[in-house]
C-alpha cells in the first residue's frame, strides 16, 4: 500500500516527477553476483525513450541512467541498486494553463482531491515517464532471468485505435516504432497517427506480451497467484484499463471441453491458460493482453471545472504522445519481468532452489 | 507474496482446504466499536451457499460462521476477528480417480509440480470454497463502509456462456439464481445449464460488480493505485481470466475526445473512467467486469496424463458447478469492498481523517 | 504494523484473547512436505501450559491444539497451517472489578485510550495467553529447522528478581519449573515465590536463549538484521523491557581489542558478537537475554484512576503468576525460532539454496 | 525483510555504501502539506557530520543534501522524497590491506559469507555512514511530529567506556562533541578517547534518547508493539547491542509493587515504563537506553584468517572514529522519531485522527 515500492522480494521503490530534478528507482533484494553495468540498462531505455519518431512526443531527452550503489566490480553485491535518471527537457511553461484546471480523463483532479495540492509540471508523478525507472528495473530482472532461468520477454502492438494488427513476424517487432510484428500494416498506423496529430485527437491501443521459457511452479495459490500480479502490474502501468490473461474474455464463451488445455507427455496442447492454472505457472508460455486508454493530453477543447468549481474550457497544448500505447511495450515487458522475477525468490523462499525430481512432462512443453 | 493474506491495513489471512477439517480468515486492522454479530456476516455467507438451486454444486452445507475473536459485548476491539466455518459435506472419495492425474485446466498439476505434493481432495487449497471466507470478511468491511462513508457494493450476472444478458432492472438481481438483472432472460439461462449439465460440460461467465458512494481520493499514485489492486483482487478470485476497469477494452477504439469524462459543476458527464484516474477514485461509482472462465471439472473424457507422465483419459465426476460464475456475484462484491475498505484506512493514515474543504463538484455527483 | 502477524516469509498471524472463545494462529509459507502432527506441536505447547507448579497461574487448561489446514497424509503442503487452541477455564468473573479502573504497570490503561474500548476478560488480547500460539508456530519452526539445517534452540533462566542463577548444567533446565540450569539454586526460588505469593507481590526475571548449529550468512544489511529482528521478536513477549545480544550492555566498557572476537582457521575465539557481526550470523551460537519486568496484577493495593478520572485503589485478584519469567523459557525459544526461520527463507529467495564454496572456518566452528 | 526498507507507513527506503557514487533515501507516505526545504534536513545532518572534532573520523565531507523529489513549492506533495548525499572525501586505498582477511568483531567476515563477494571500500553497506540517510528521513519525521503533535526528541551519552555521565543539564548537550549532557565531565572523556586513540583501540558508550509529547494509543497490541519497533530500529544501528525500555534490566530486580508506575488524575507516578504499557504508548515520555559496542576498526594487531582459511594478522588503518558511540546521539533521536511517526499513521489508519472523548489523565501529565 506504499504505492511506490514494487515487489516483495525483488523490490522496486520508484521516485520522481516528470519535470522534478531526477527519476530513479531502488532495486533491494538483487541477488548477488549478477554481471550488471550502465549500459545493460540503457539498452531497454532507449526502446521507450521519447523522440525516437514524429508519432510520440517530442521531449528530447537522453535518459541517461546512472547506477548509485549496488555494484562492485561489476558485480552486484546483493546490496540496494540505485538507479539515478536526471531530467534535463523539462518545459514546465508547456502546462502553466492547466494549473487551475482538470483535464478529462486525467489525474489532475484526483490529485489535487486526495492531497489537497499537486505538482502540476508535466503530470507531476502521474507522468508515464515514471514508467522508465521500471523499465530499468525490469532490465535487471530480465538479465538475471536470463542467465538463470533461460525465461525471456517480448511484447507487441496488436491494435491502434481500430485498426487490429495481425501477428505476422516476430522479427519485424523492432523495425517499425509502433514494435508491430507485421510490416504490412505500418504505413497504416503511421497514417492513422498523422491524422490525429492534425485533428488534436488521441486513440487507445492493445498490447500483447509473452514470457518464454518459464519455470513451473511460480505463484501462490490463493492470493499473489502469479496472474493476480501480473494484472496488478499491468493495471499499475498508466492508461491501461484492461488486462486479460491466455484466453480472457473470449473464455466466457468457450465450453469447459473447449478451454481446458489438454496435457500429453509432450506438453500442453493449446494455451488457453495464458500459462497459469490455479495462479500457478504451468510452463507453457505467459500470455498477457492489455488495453491501453487514448491519451487525456488532446488539442481538442473539452468541458471541465476549475478549482473553484466553475465551468470553463480546457485545451492542452504542450508535448503530449497522442497514443501512450506507442512507447507501451518495452514498459509491460518490464512490468512482466519483474513478477516473474519477484515470484522465481519467493518460489525458492519456500520450495527451495532444487528442481523437483519431476516425470518427463517438460517445463519447456510445446507451447503454441 | 504471502499467497494467504489480501490487504495491507485491513488484511484478511485465509486458511483451509476444501475437504479438511475447516476454512477461515483473520481479520487484522478493522476499526474498533463497529456493531458485528455472526448474522451480519452469516447474511452474506448464504448467498454465495452451494447447494441453492440445480444449477450449482449439490454439495449441501450450512456455511455457518463461527466469531472467534475481536468482538466483545457486540462490538469490534480492534484486533484480530478470527472467523471459522468448519466443513461438513465432504465426500472425498468422489475425487479418488483424480489423485494421480491432471484435470485439463485445473490447478491438480501446478501444484503438484510446485509443492511435489497435493491434498487432492475437492481440490484442496485451489477449490472455489476458499471464497467464502473472503465473502465473510467482505461482510465486515461492507458493513463499516455502508455505515462510515455510505458505501455500498452491488453486482450481477451479464453474460452467461454466449448469453449476453441485458440490464433491465437491479431489483431482479436477488430474484433468480444467477444474479441476472432481467427476468426475462432467466429461462434461457436455465435451459442452457439444464444442457450443459447433460452434456457433462461446462461455460464461462462476466460479472459486473459497481461501488457506489465512493470517497473521492482513495488509490496510491504509481502501486496500489486503486484500478489495480481492484485487477489484482479479482484475477485472484477463482477462474477469473480477465478485468475491465470501466471502458476497459473498449477504450482501444475510443478517441480522447470521446473517453475522457468532462467534468461540470454538476459531477462528470459519462463513466468510461469507471470512476479511477491516475489510480485514485473520483467519486464516481466504480465499475468493474471480469471474465470467468468455464469451469475444467467435467464429465466429457478429455486427455490427459498421470503422475509418471504416462498419456491418460480424464473425466470428472463428484460434485461441480457447471458454471462457478453463477455464485460469483458476492465474491466479486465482497473482494471490491475489502480493496476500498484498505484504501480507506490507507488514505487516513496519510492524509487524515478530516475532509478537506473543496469546491463544490461533489463526490457524489451524478453517476451513469 | 498490522499488529497480529509475525514474519515475512515464515508468515503467523495471531487471534484471539485470553477468555475468549479460542486463541490459535495461521502459518502462511511453510515449506512443503514436513512431517506434522499435533503431538509434534503439543510437546511445546506443554512446556508453556500453566497450572503445572505452583509458582504459576493455577488456570487450568491442557492448550490443546487442533491443526485445522495445511497438512496432508501427515505431511505439510505448503499452504496455510491453522492451529486452534479452544479456551476451557476462563473464570471471568474474577477480573470484574478491573473494568473500570487500571492496573498500574498494565495494558488497561493503553488499550482503553487507544482503542475506546477493551475486553477486560483476563487481559483479553494482552494477556500473556497469546503467546502459546507462537510458541505452537515456534515448534513447526523447530522441527524444520533441526532436520533441515541442524540449528537447535534453548533458554533458561539466569535470574529471578536479585536471586542470580549461575549456569551450571544444561541436564538440569527440565527438571525444575523454573528452567533453572542449576539445581542448588532451586530451593532458593521456590522460597521466594512462597515469599511473594504471600506477600501479594511480584518480581522480574532473567531469560537466556542461544540457537545452536547456526547457518551462516542470515540476516539483512540495513534494517531485517538478524539482531534487529530479535530484539523486535524479544521486546514483543509479554513484559519484557530489555534485549541483549552477545556482550550486550557489557560491550559498552570493553575495549575493542577485548570485544572483537578474533578469529583462527578453527573458528571464532570467544562470542561477544553473540553470533551476528553487522546484522548478519556469522555461525557462531546465537546468544540472548532479556529482562523481564515483575507481573503488574498482584494484590498489593495500589493508587490509581477509574474511567471518570477519579482517584481509586486497586487490587488484583484472580489467576496471575507471581513472576511471568518462569513460563517464559518455551516462549523466547519458539520467537527465536521463528526468527531463524524467517531469515533462512530469506537467505535463499535472494542467495539461493546450494552452500557458496567457502574455506574451512567451519559454520559449526568452536562456539563458547 | 527486504534489508533496507524502515517503517511500514512512513516507509525509508535506504541505498548506497561508503565510498560508492552517493548515498540516500526515499521516504514514502508523508503527509502532504509540509513545509519541506533542504534546510530543515540538512541541520540534522550535520549533528552527525564527520571531521567536527578530534575524536571522530577525519573523513570530511560536507554531506550535502538535495532533494530530488516529492516538495513542490516547498510544500511536500505526498509522492516520495528522495534524498541525495553524493559521498565526497572517499580514500578506498585505506582499506586496501582489509580485502583479503576480516577485520575481528567486523561485519567483512559476514558479508563474504553471505553474498559471497563484498564491496570492501569503508565497510561498503555495512559502514556507519548509511546511518546519514535514516538522520535525514528523521529530520522530516521530527518536522511533521513537531508541527502536527508536538512530540520532540533528545538523547545524550550517559557513559562513554567505563566512564559514567550523570545527567545533569539538557543545555549542555549540544555544547560538547559528546552530546554529554554534563559540562564536568567533558575533560575527562577528552582524556579518555585522546589515550584510545593513542593506543590505537577504541570503547564503547551507552545513549539514552526520549520522546516528549507523546500521543497516547500508539503501537500494536501483540507485534509492532511500539517498544518492539524501537528495540528493532535501535539495534539496526550500526554496532548497537542492547536495548532498554523504561527501567529495562533493573526491572529483573523489581517487585510489582515498585514496578507498576501508579495512576493519579495529575497523571502516572514515575516513569518504569519508559512510556510504553503493553506495547502501547502511555502518554509519558518515551524511555529508550542503548549499549554501543567499540568499534572494531583499531590500529591494535589482532589474530584473524584470509580467504583462503589461513591464519593471518589485521591492523586496520585509515579513518575510523575510535567510538561510534560519539555520533550516536543524532541516529537515535532520528531512529526514534521514525518509529513514531509510523505509528502515529498507523493508528489514525485504524482509529480515525479524532481525539477520543476521554477523561482528564492528561497524554501531557507529569513526567519524570
Amino acid at each position: 500500500m506504499s504505492g511506490s515500492t514494487f515487489g516483495e522480494l525483488f523490490r522496486v521503490t520508484n521516485f520522481g516527477e516528470s519535470h522534478g530534478v531526477a527519476i530513479g528507482c531502488v532495486i533491494d533484494g538483487c541477488p548477488p553476483g549478477l554481471a550488471l553495468s550502465e549500459a545493460d540498462i540503457q539498452i531497454e531505455l532507449d526502446r521507450r525513450r521519447p523522440g525516437t519518431s514524429r508519432h510520440v512526443t517530442q521531449r528530447n531527452e537522453p535518459d541517461a541512467v546512472e547506477i548509485l550503489s549496488g555494484v562492485y566490480e561489476g558485480l552486484t553485491t546483493g546490496t540496494p541498486i540505485a538507479l539515478l535518471i536526471r531530467n534535463t527537457d523539462q518545459r514546465s511553461k508547456d502546462y502553466g494553463n492547466i494549473l487551475d484546471t482538470f483535464r478529462p480523463g486525467h489525474a489532475d483532479y484526483t490529485y489535487w482531491r486526495k492531497y489537497g495540492l499537486r505538482d502540476p509540471r508535466g503530470g507531476g508523478r502521474s507522468s508515464a515517464r515514471l514508467t522508465a525507472p521500471m523499465v530499468a528495473a525490469g532490465a535487471v530482472a530480465r538479465k538475471w532471468l536470463k542467465e538463470h532461468r533461460g525465461t525471456t520477454f517480448v511484447g507487441w502492438m496488436s491494435q491502434l485505435g481500430d485498426i487490429a494488427i495481425p501477428f505476422v513476424d516476430e522479427a519485424q517487432i523492432p523495425l517499425n516504432p509502433f514494435f508491430a510484428p507485421n510490416a504490412d500494416v505500418v504505413p497504416a498506423l503511421e497514417a492513422r497517427m498523422d491524422e490525429l496529430r492534425k485533428a488534436g485527437d488521441s486513440c487507445g491501443a492493445r498490447i500483447e506480451v509473452i514470457a518464454r521459457g518459464m519455470p513451473v511452479g511460480l505463484g501462490q495459490p490463493l492470493f499473489d497467484k502469479l496472474d493476480a500480479d501480473i494484472a496488478y502490474a499491468m493495471m499499475g502501468v498508466n492508461a491501461v484499463k484492461g488486462v486479460e490473461i491466455g484466453a480472457g474474455f473470449a473464455s466466457v464463451a468457450q465450453h469447459g471441453s473447449e478451454h481446458g488445455d489438454e496435457l500429453t507427455p509432450a506438453g500442453f496442447v493449446g494455451n488457453n491458460a495464458g500459462g497459469v492454472l490455479g495462479g500457478i505457472s504451468t510452463g507453457q508460455d505467459l500470455r498477457v493482453s492489455i488495453a491501453i486508454k487514448p491519451t487525456s493530453s488532446i488539442r481538442t477543447p473539452r468541458r471541465s471545472i476549475d478549482r473553484t468549481g466553475q465551468p470553463t474550457v480546457v485545451e492542452t497544448f504542450g508535448r503530449h504522445d497522442p497514443c501512450v500505447g506507442i512507447r507501451a511495450t518495452p514498459i509491460v515487458e518490464a512490468m512482466l519481468a519483474l513478477v516473474v522475477m519477484d515470484h522465481v525468490l519467493a518460489h525458492r523462499a519456500q520450495c527451495g532452489d532444487v528442481a523437483l525430481d519431476m516425470p518427463p512432462i517438460a517445463a519447456s512443453a510445446p507451447r503454441d
